[in-house]
């Protein structure tokens, strides 16, 4: 494999062989080590010296079943600490087949100059953007799909990154025209805009395929690892997942009470049973809309949608939990045509639609829009695209949103705004919000699966609950691995094992991969700790420790002692 | 001595004997043993677990001129750490001659709700605040005194205070009818607008005097100290600092190229002729105006003045160095009448002139105004008064301001804005921003005065310097000295144990004179090790070390090592 580093004050590309440190690392756990060796962890996030890396997992490439997911790093201007997100589409698959670790881009480009990044197979160039430059992520992907060609992935930003708006996400094309995969988390699209790179076309790879150190090992592997999904009763083709996709959680988080409501002054919303993912279904197939898409080729639990309005036009393809939690309930909406104009809107700003869902709560708090009321939301939300002070502010996100509006209820840990749960009630989340190295986060160690398990309500269990659940998080986002797909190889390590030695030959053992996990988060606390993070930054905020959440009047009680606790055990 | 809590949610007060850990403190030395006995570190700012504490220094009260110093203080919602700021004016006299160690405030009002604080000898009560609310410092000044007396002292907040900006201060008046003594820094008005605490009221104690362990002591030592500063050639009646105020330095600043020019991207100014303080004193002598003015009753030096336009009305008083340079050669602005202007509009909402300066330096670089163009910052800072988002985010600070509109160049050192110096080229000063307590501030440990001791270009002794300097500025700022005032005590440090031990009879020597002024540091890095900061907190911006400062072609050199070493002598 090989790694393509960007330089974008010479405006140069290189290959390099890929340094030995990083040989056996993919994804979140390569990001994590190339920052570490790489990056100054104090340096200014969106300064020169910060870097952004795009790194499909370890098995981005191969033939394995929801393992094509891209992951992007850096240091987050968020929550100035070690950052990874991830989005489906093609992008994964396509830099695993070109043998490409990672494309690291550094340095920056003068100011008001910006350049696309073009790969095909071997040759890449870095060209002006014209006329891109200015565009939100729709039309900036179909511009350059004209241009490169419909098969090639576009990799782009919206107005949000590049005005370096803390809430701005990556953009990830995936095949069949889709346009809204995002690795939208902890403000990458402003570091990406911060090196004046629009966007990154990978052309299709044509006949090129992954290198394979053991073809069968691998083939035996992946194929018991599909089957073992298309089996699960939740993820196979008459599961929850499938049929609802993540929407299908709505029901539940509302009885549990965790469920944001009014800027998480609330734990469950009197209009939740029309943002249930039954609901969305019906109204989606019921208009000639499409469920149970992918988002990555091949995959086999196809959890997506395609929204449409009453005249069949795609509003967003897909329409989430995470969304409808945070611009649903939590700005007091009950209506999926609503949520899903805004859920468009922040797509094609490239914003993030959890840490723009919590800024509009914090500035709804404020005085600034009404709770339930779509056309004040909508006006404060179409700011971003004005580019208006209050725009710029809302595309922030909720930290510096209530910070500048003097509001003190910000649902946010290490400066990034908490996703679609509750931590006063699900307090396993509570607990991965206040001791993540990527801060509150749906993907980073989510207790909400393990409900049955571990008594959301109650303090005992949450602090181991938290470890294995983030220890897992770190191998999903390492491998390439959707969250969904994580039964088989929780229940069969060996798996895993057997489809990363079937690739790299590694000779790997449950303990070398259980060790590798655990590794990736040891990286990113180490770097945290050297970019002077400390307890303080990552605790839940204040108000939730004193403020009753209806419906079960619960705080967020977890005692410190019990949060510095959590990675003793790593 | 006693000690007056205020519980602004229960709406009581309450004196109380001063605790024995309090006994022998004052002004920011009392501040930060009570910060660190009674607020938890890591609380958030504004919220109800911050106090917020007025202070007179130690010799608050007492008959030894210059020595009347309000400290204010509290965890910063700018720094998060402990915050001290101090103001002329009478209310740190009056306080002492009621034999008050302290107005501790604590807890919050409901919102929306706003009080006065009124106090008149031994009584106390909280009213409402009326129609004050929503007014500037001006007018609640003028309000308050026409209900309580002209004689009264004024504490209050302006629109800036009250919308929890953190660029905001708190307004002290002053004998004579002053209007404008801030306790300008760290965002202090924001704690206590969040305190919903709109104005404090002190009556004049009429016959009050404070008690005295030993009047001769103090009065032979208070005679001598005085006499020092009459006959000091800089501080007497003709010293520069009488006849042209804390404006007789911009000269040399400029000489020196550290003179804060356009956001800091120069260290010289092409306009500074005509905002030295030979000008300011010429433009204010010939209008009828005043020059050699009084902050407190019976200063000897009085460097104030009373700036007036050409139709002899009284713009702003007293127009000052750090203004001159935050709000004048930073926006590239020439002209005192504009830069009076501006200042008068920080100081009726109640903002930090230098805090203030630098946002509209940031805002300027991000294209809402231009350098050097007086209308078009007027229109931007006006939005404070005017409520917008944008307003809010300019009152907010310069790192807020930097980071909603993605500017890079934002001259702050722990999240405040730095005074008029540029740490490049005045290099002892950027050890100070680099780590007191304090973060970038003019008072914490100001190198201009060393600049023929210690060469302000070169790296060597200047960490010993700010040392020095460090816990000098804690000793003035705990016994309410004008830093002005310090030569004669630097001198002859027997002279401030003196007056001590005339005011409390502890029969301090000289070491504990000096263990004391070391403990104000030690306890306040102690408080913000614990509210968690860290040396990434603390440093001068990224951009300082690589970009050359004109005309001296300086970057920010000094090394972290020397940087992690200034405190290991504390």
């Amino acid at each position: 494999m090989k790694l393509l580093r960007v330089d974008m004050h010479q405006l140069q590309t290189r290959w390099e062989p890929v340094p030995a440190a990083y040989e056996r690392l993919g994804g979140r756990a390569l990001i994590a080590q190339l920052l570490l060796e790489e990056v100054p962890p104090t340096c200014d996030a969106l300064g020169p010296y910060n870097k952004l890396i795009f790194a499909p997992g370890l098995l981005g490439g191969v033939n394995v079943t929801t393992c094509g997911r891209l992951s992007v790093g850096g240091k987050s201007p968020l929550t100035r600490g070690a950052k990874e997100a991830n989005a489906g589409g093609t992008a994964g698959d396509m830099l695993g087949k070109l043998d490409i670790k990672a494309v690291v881009v550094e340095g920056q480009a003068a100011k008001g100059n910006w350049y696309i990044l073009h790969i095909h197979d071997e040759s890449t160039e870095l060209v002006p953007a014209g006329d891109v430059r200015g565009l939100g992520t729709y039309a900036s992907s179909d511009r350059l799909q004209e241009k490169y060609g419909a098969e090639s992935t576009v990799i782009s930003i919206g107005q949000g990154g590049e005005w370096m708006m803390g809430g701005a996400g990556i953009c990830v094309t995936g095949e069949g025209g889709q346009r809204s995969n995002h690795a939208a988390r902890g403000g990458l699209g402003a570091l990406m805009g911060s090196k004046g790179l629009k966007a990154v076309v990978i052309d299709k790879p044509e006949g090129k395929t992954a290198s394979l150190a053991n073809a069968e090992l691998l083939r035996t592997a992946a194929r018991a690892f599909a089957q073992k999904l298309i089996n699960d009763p939740k993820l196979g083709k008459s599961g929850t997942q499938h049929l609802y996709g993540t929407a299908s959680i709505v029901a539940v988080v509302n009885e549990m009470g965790a469920f944001p409501t009014r800027n998480f002054r609330e734990g469950s919303f009197e209009g939740a049973e029309k943002l249930r993912g039954e609901h969305l279904r019906e109204v989606t197939l019921g208009r000639g809309g499409e469920v149970g898409t992918r988002c990555m080729p091949g995959c086999v639990i196809a959890c997506r949608n395609v929204y449409v309005d009453e005249s069949k036009t795609p509003i967003v393809g897909t329409l989430q939990y995470e969304t409808i939690a945070l611009m649903g309930s939590n700005l007091g909406l009950g209506n999926l045509d609503e949520i899903a104009q805004l859920n468009r809107m922040c797509n094609d700003f490239g914003l993030d639609t959890i840490e723009t869902g919590a800024a509009l709560g914090v500035a709804i708090e404020a005085g600034l829009a009404k709770f339930g009321d779509f056309e004040s939301v909508r006006a404060l939300l179409a700011q971003v695209g004005e580019g208006t002070v209050l725009g710029r502010l809302i595309g922030n996100g909720a930290a510096a949103t209530g910070r500048v509006l003097g509001v003190r209820r910000v649902p946010a840990a290490l400066g990034q705004a908490m996703p679609g749960y509750d931590p006063r009630s699900l307090k396993g989340n509570g607990v991965t919000y206040a001791t993540s190295p990527q801060g509150a986060d749906h993907t980073a160690g989510n207790a909400f699966g393990a409900r049955k398990e571990v008594n959301p309500l109650v303090v005992p269990g949450q602090k181991e609950l938290s470890l294995r659940l983030q220890i897992i998080a770190a191998m999903l986002d390492s491998t390439g691995l959707c969250l969904f797909a994580r039964p088989p190889i929780i229940a069969e390590p060996q798996l895993m094992v057997d489809m990363i030695n079937g690739r790299f030959g590694w000779g790997w053992t449950v303990d070398d991969y259980n060790r590798f996990n655990r590794q990736v988060l040891r990286t990113e606390l180490e770097f945290n700790r050297r970019a002077g993070l400390t307890s303080a930054d990552y605790r839940i905020p204040e108000y939730m420790h004193a403020e009753a959440l209806p419906p079960h009047n619960v705080t967020f009680d977890v005692p410190d002692s019990d949060l510095d606790a959590v990675f003793e055990k790593l």
